[in-house]
Formats: structure tokens, C-alpha cells, sequence
């Protein structure tokens, strides 16, 4: 299994490459449990998703803590077949997972959505999840969006995507348990994620 | 068939409303051809794939003149199983595409993107293709990526990504024939794209 994601930061500033460098300190903390690699457009990580929404959550959410409206932009896959197996990548949640009902898979995401510390820190985001390589795939994306509807972080279903708003801490949450609890757990599963904050349309 | 994006624009500027709003100005052309609808975090645009990457082109192309670093990711997607049939997308291109070899729809890719107009501005890409509901999804991505290599366009491949270059024109038409010419015509076909022009990284 290869799990990670390619990351960006867009701070709408003249200072952006200051907001960059200082929200990649953020990323200290995750460097002994994830490969992280930056090039001209994104930053490459690649390990567990615990360690892996955790990087996201925190990059992102410190940067919102800026005056400066932020956005972030986000590729990320799991079980890609075109990508090595890669031991750091191992998850115990996505091995429980597979086998289990959609309901208690359910009830399980929404369960750690509610724990999920607070960031104090109040974030927008949308996105698509993605399950490849399965003729039935849109029974898992139907049984996520429920999953998504009772999670105290949905705001409103566009097209092509989902739009959350709340706490970065349990909006991440959400996001981890929609990639990990849906789809097949040797499947190719991928998400495109889109995270705002400070949005002058918004004021 | 529906066919659409979310699209959004993101200066590196603290004038980015400035830049967003004239950016926005390059649409009026394709406002007669596409459904357009902008909230506070993205653009919908709803029509077939001509008018559709045309308007995602112009929108980058004009925004990249400008000299502030600038970037846009967009979802973009055909045959959602969720979304209604919309006759404004129907596109002969990808009724003609359906049942052709996997050979003869890499040559009219190939051509398509030689015949481009030239934008005049140089751009960066990296995208994601996917193709759902289908055991056998690889192989329509890998013979894409054939196409991608040749397209003139290519630069390199990333974990989970391609990576393109080059003019707008020949970059935006590249991105069109991924999503025209690849995986089922009735099928649910995605691409998450994101552009990046005028990064200081590359001086």
C-alpha cells in the first residue's frame, strides 16, 4: 500500500512565500513519520494517514491563523496500483475496516469525528472522494455522503463535490474518515480537496 | 451526460480580488455556451468540453499575464452518475471517441494538440485523471499517459500526478483530449488540475 497526497499552499498576499515558509515549520513535528518533499508547485508526503491528515490539518491551520486569506489544495490517494508498496504507509484502521458493514463503518467515522481535538481555528472546504476500480463505486460514495451529512461538519452538496465548514481539527477528522472507512480497504481510493480560510466573501 | 468544473483562481497578491475579478472578465465569451455560477469558494461551469477547457484556458491565460504568481485548481468532470442529463453538453467528440481503438484515439489526441492556437504565455500543470466504475481502470490511464509523453506538453511524472508544460494553448488542448479521448464516453471520467504561473521557484 502507498498512501500520501501532494499538497499546496496559496496565501492571497503579496508575502506569500513568507506565509509558505513559516506554515512548512508547521510540518517539524511529522517529518521522522513522513517522506516530505518540495518542489516549484507542490509538497509530496507520503506515509499513514494518521500522521498524513495530521501534517495537513496543521500546515493549513496554522496558516489560517494568519489574517491573510489561505487556501490549500490537495491531491491525495491511497492504493494507487502504479505506486510501490511502501511499509511506512501501513494502517490498522483501514485493515479493521474491510469487511465491515457500511453501517458500522459509519458509525465508526462519526464516532472520531467526535473526539477530534479542537484546532480553534474556523476552516471551509470541499471535495471529491474518489473509489477506482469498482463497477459499484458510487454505493461507497452515497454511503460516505451519509456519513458526511451526520458529521456536524457538512454544509452543502455542489456539484462534482461536497463543501464542509467547522473546526480544522474535526473538519480534517471528517476528511480522514471519509478516505479511510469507504472504498475497499486494498483499493484505489483518492480525494481532491480544497481548503479556504479568511475569505473576504465570506465577511 | 454532465460535464462541468469548479474552478478556482488564486493570486499570490494582495490586490488577488483585483486580479480575480478581471480574470473573471475572460468568461464573457463562454457565458452563452456554459452554464457559470461563483461562490465564495469556486467557480461552476457547466457545457461541453469545448467551450469548457476553452473557458479554463483563457481564465488561466489572462491571469498568468499579469505578473503576479498565480495558480487555479479545477474538478472537472463528465458522466456523474449523480448529476442530471444536460443537453448542452453533449459532445460529438466523445460519441465518435466511443469503440475506437486505444492507437487511433492517442493519434487524434496527438493531433488536436499540434493544431492548438498558441496563447503566448507559458504555464505549468499537474493533473490527475481518473476513471471510475471500471475494473479495469489502469489501462485506460496508462494509455493516456502514452499520449501524455508524447503530447509535447510533457515534463515529468509525480507520485500520483503528471506533470505538463508549456503554452497555454497546447497545455489546456492536452487536457482536454486526457478527458475527451480516455476511458468509456458514457462513462464518470474526473480530472484534478491545478496551474501555476509566474512561480518565483522557477527564476
Amino acid at each position: 500500500m502507498f498512501i500520501g497526497a501532494q499538497v499546496s499552499l496559496y496565501p492571497m498576499t503579496s508575502d506569500f512565500v513568507g506565509v509558505i515558509l513559516s506554515g512548512l515549520e508547521a510540518l517539524a513535528p511529522y517529518r521522522d513519520h513522513l517522506r516530505i518533499q518540495t518542489d516549484d508547485m507542490s509538497t509530496l508526503m507520503v506515509g499513514a494517514p494518521e500522521p498524513l491528515f495530521g501534517a495537513m490539518r496543521d500546515l493549513f491551520a496554522g496558516a489560517a491563523r494568519s489574517p491573510a486569506h489561505v487556501t490549500m489544495h490537495a491531491t491525495i490517494s491511497r492504493g494507487c496500483p502504479g505506486e510501490p508498496d511502501e511499509p511506512s504507509c501501513r494502517c490498522e484502521v483501514l485493515a479493521v475496516a474491510q469487511g465491515l458493514p457500511l453501517a458500522d463503518r459509519q458509525a465508526q467515522a462519526l464516532a472520531a469525528v467526535q473526539g477530534a481535538p479542537l484546532a480553534g481555528v474556523e476552516i471551509d472546504v470541499q471535495f471529491s472522494l474518489y473509489v477506482l476500480g469498482q463497477d459499484r463505486h458510487m454505493d461507497e460514495i452515497y454511503g460516505c455522503i451519509d456519513f458526511l451529512k451526520s458529521s456536524g461538519t457538512f454544509l452543502t452538496s455542489k456539484n462534482f463535490c461536497t463543501r464542509l465548514r467547522g473546526d480544522a481539527g474535526a473538519v480534517f477528522e471528517t476528511l480522514r474518515q471519509a478516505f479511510l472507512r469507504f472504498g475497499p480497504a486494498e483499493g484505489h481510493v483518492t480525494i481532491d480537496l480544497t481548503a479556504s480560510a479568511n475569505s473576504p466573501s465570506r465577511r
